[in-house]
C-alpha cells in the first residue's frame, strides 16, 4: 500500500458535530473542547459558525465561543460563513480561516439553502473576494459527493464540477463530504479520481460518514490515491440527520487509531483526544460512538 | 484496487457469536437463525461446537441444533471440534465439515486450552486424521494473529507457523483471527503475507474483530491482497470477551454492504440477513452492533 507519510485531521466535532446535537452546550463545555483539542496536537479545530441563531441555535454563540477560547500558534479554528454578513461577523471575531459550504446535488442544495448549486456559488463569490483580500484562508465543502438523500446517487463529474469551482473562487483546501455516508471504497476512489484531475490532490481533504460503517475503509482507499487531509469528529458527534440512530461523523479517534497503526504521522495523541471526547459525552450524556475510544476506555478499566 | 470478483462469506455469529453472548438463546432460536442465514444465501454457516457444557453451556445443545436445521445443499454447517470425543459426537450429529483451534500465541494457548501450541497442534492429529478418512471437511482457527491480550504483538512467523502446520495437517481452509480487533491495514497485510507464502491464498480466510472499529478497512487491505474468503457474525454477535462492553466479530452486514458496493458478488441477500439479525437481537434484548444493519433500519422506518 501506498500511502502518506503525514495526514492532517481537520476536527470537526466541535462545529458539525455539536450543530447536529439536539441538546444546546453550554459555552464553556465548547470552549474547553475546543481548547482540550488544540492542546491534543489537532491543527485544525472548526471553531463555530456565523449562521442564523433562528435555523441553528447551537452555534449562536460563536463570537463568545472564539474570544473564550485560548489560540494556539500553529492551530487555525475555521468557521462556518455562509455569506457576507457571516463573513463580517466573522471577521469581527477575528477569524483566520472560514469554510463555504456547497453541494454537488440539486435538490440538497434547494432544500438545504432554497437556490441552485450555481446560485450557491454566485453567494460565495463575494465573501471569497473579501477573504482574499483580508488574507483570510478559505476552505470549500462540497456536500453529496457519493449521494443524495433526495437524489440517489450522484456522478463523480458534478462532484469535480462544484469542487472546481470552489477551487476557481479562491477555496485552499477543498473537502469532500459524503453526508449520508453510503459510500464504498471503489466508487470513493472513483469519485475522487475526478476531482483530482482537476484540482491537486493535496488542495482536497476527505469527510466520510461512518453511516453504513464504511468510513475507515473510505478514508484507506482515498489515501491510496494521496489524499492526506481527513476531516473527523472527536467522540462520533453529529449523528446522523437522515437517519436516526445511525452514526454520522467518522470518529477522530478511530481515524487516528488507524492512521498511527499505519504509522502515519498525524502529530495528535491518541489518549487525550479521547478524554476530549468523554469530557464532552459526559455533558451530552452518552457514550461516544467511536469504537476505539470504547475499547481503550475498556482496557483502561481492567 | 484489485479485488476479487466473488468473495465467500463464513457466517460465525450462529456459534462463534452466542458462544460468546452472556445469555444462553433456545434451541428454537438458534434453528431459525441458522435456517434464515442459509436462506439468505450464505454458503457456510457455523451451527454448534461439540465442546464441554461445563465450559461453553452455550452450546450443549449443538447435536439438537444439527438435527433440527432444514440443510439446504450446497451449504456447509462447520462445527468446532477440540478432539476425538468432540469429533465423534460431531460425526454422530451427521457433521460434514469441522472446525479445529489453534493460536499463534503460547500464552494464549495455554490459557485457553491449557497446553503448548506444538501440544494444540499434537492433540488435532488424529481428529485431522479420522476426518480425512472419512471425507470430513476441516476447517483451521489461528487465533491472536495480530496480537495477543496476554503477550502483546504477535510475529507474522509465529502466525505463518500454526498455519503452515494446521494445512500440512490438512485443513482445506484456514481462518486468520485478530481475536482482539487491534489491527490496521498494513500489519493485516504484513501478516496475511507472510501466511501466503506458505499456503496458497485461496486457502486463506480473514476473521477480524471490530473493537477498535478496522475490520472492515482490515478485510479491504487482505482482499487487496487476493484474500477471498471473509469470517463475519450477524448483527455483530459475540461482543468481545477482553473488552467489556466493546464490539467483537465484524458484522455480516457491514461487510455485505461494502463488498456490494464494490460490486464483488457474495451470493448473499442483504435485507434478509438484516432480518436475520433483527430477529435474534429480539431475543437477546439488544440492537444489533452493525452500523448497516441500523441505518437501513432506520430509513425502513422512516
Amino acid at each position: 500500500m501506498k500511502l502518506p507519510r503525514r495526514v492532517k485531521i481537520v476536527e470537526v466535532g466541535s462545529r458539525d458535530g455539536l450543530q447536529n446535537e439536539k441538546d444546546i452546550v453550554p459555552i464553556a463545555a465548547k470552549v474547553a473542547l475546543i481548547d482540550s483539542l488544540s492542546a491534543a496536537g489537532l491543527q485544525a479545530v472548526e471553531a463555530g459558525a456565523f449562521v442564523s441563531p433562528k435555523w441553528v441555535p447551537q452555534m449562536a454563540d460563536s463570537a463568545e465561543v472564539l474570544a473564550r477560547i485560548a489560540r494556539k500558534p500553529g492551530v487555525s479554528y475555521p468557521v462556518l460563513v455562509p455569506n457576507m454578513k457571516g463573513y463580517e461577523a466573522a471577521r469581527a471575531a477575528h477569524v483566520e480561516e472560514i469554510a463555504v459550504f456547497g453541494a454537488a446535488s440539486e435538490t440538497f442544495t434547494q432544500r438545504n439553502i432554497n437556490c441552485s448549486i450555481a446560485e450557491s456559488l454566485e453567494r460565495f463569490k463575494p465573501v471569497a473576494e473579501a477573504a482574499a483580500r483580508d488574507g483570510v484562508r478559505v476552505r470549500g465543502y462540497v456536500s453529496c459527493v457519493l449521494g443524495c438523500p433526495y437524489e440517489g446517487d450522484i456522478a463523480p463529474s458534478a462532484v469535480a464540477w462544484v469542487a472546481s469551482a470552489l477551487h476557481a473562487m479562491g477555496c485552499a483546501e477543498i473537502s469532500l463530504g459524503d453526508t449520508i455516508g453510503i459510500g464504498t471504497p471503489a466508487r470513493a476512489q472513483a469519485m475522487l479520481g475526478a476531482v483530482a484531475a482537476k484540482i491537486p490532490i493535496d488542495r482536497l481533504a476527505v469527510h466520510f460518514h461512518d453511516t453504513y460503517g464504511q468510513a475507515l475503509a473510505n478514508i484507506l482507499a482515498c489515501m491510496e490515491l494521496g489524499v492526506a487531509i481527513v476531516d473527523s469528529s472527536v467522540a462520533g458527534l453529529g449523528g446522523c440527520p437522515y437517519a436516526k440512530g445511525a452514526s454520522g461523523n467518522v470518529a477522530t479517534e478511530d481515524v487516528l487509531y488507524m492512521l498511527h497503526g499505519l504509522e502515519i504521522e498525524t502529530g495528535v495523541d491518541l489518549d487525550r483526544v479521547c478524554a476530549a471526547g468523554a469530557a464532552i459525552c459526559a455533558i451530552l450524556g452518552r457514550p461516544p460512538t467511536s469504537k476505539a475510544a470504547r475499547a481503550l476506555g475498556a482496557k483502561r478499566q481492567s
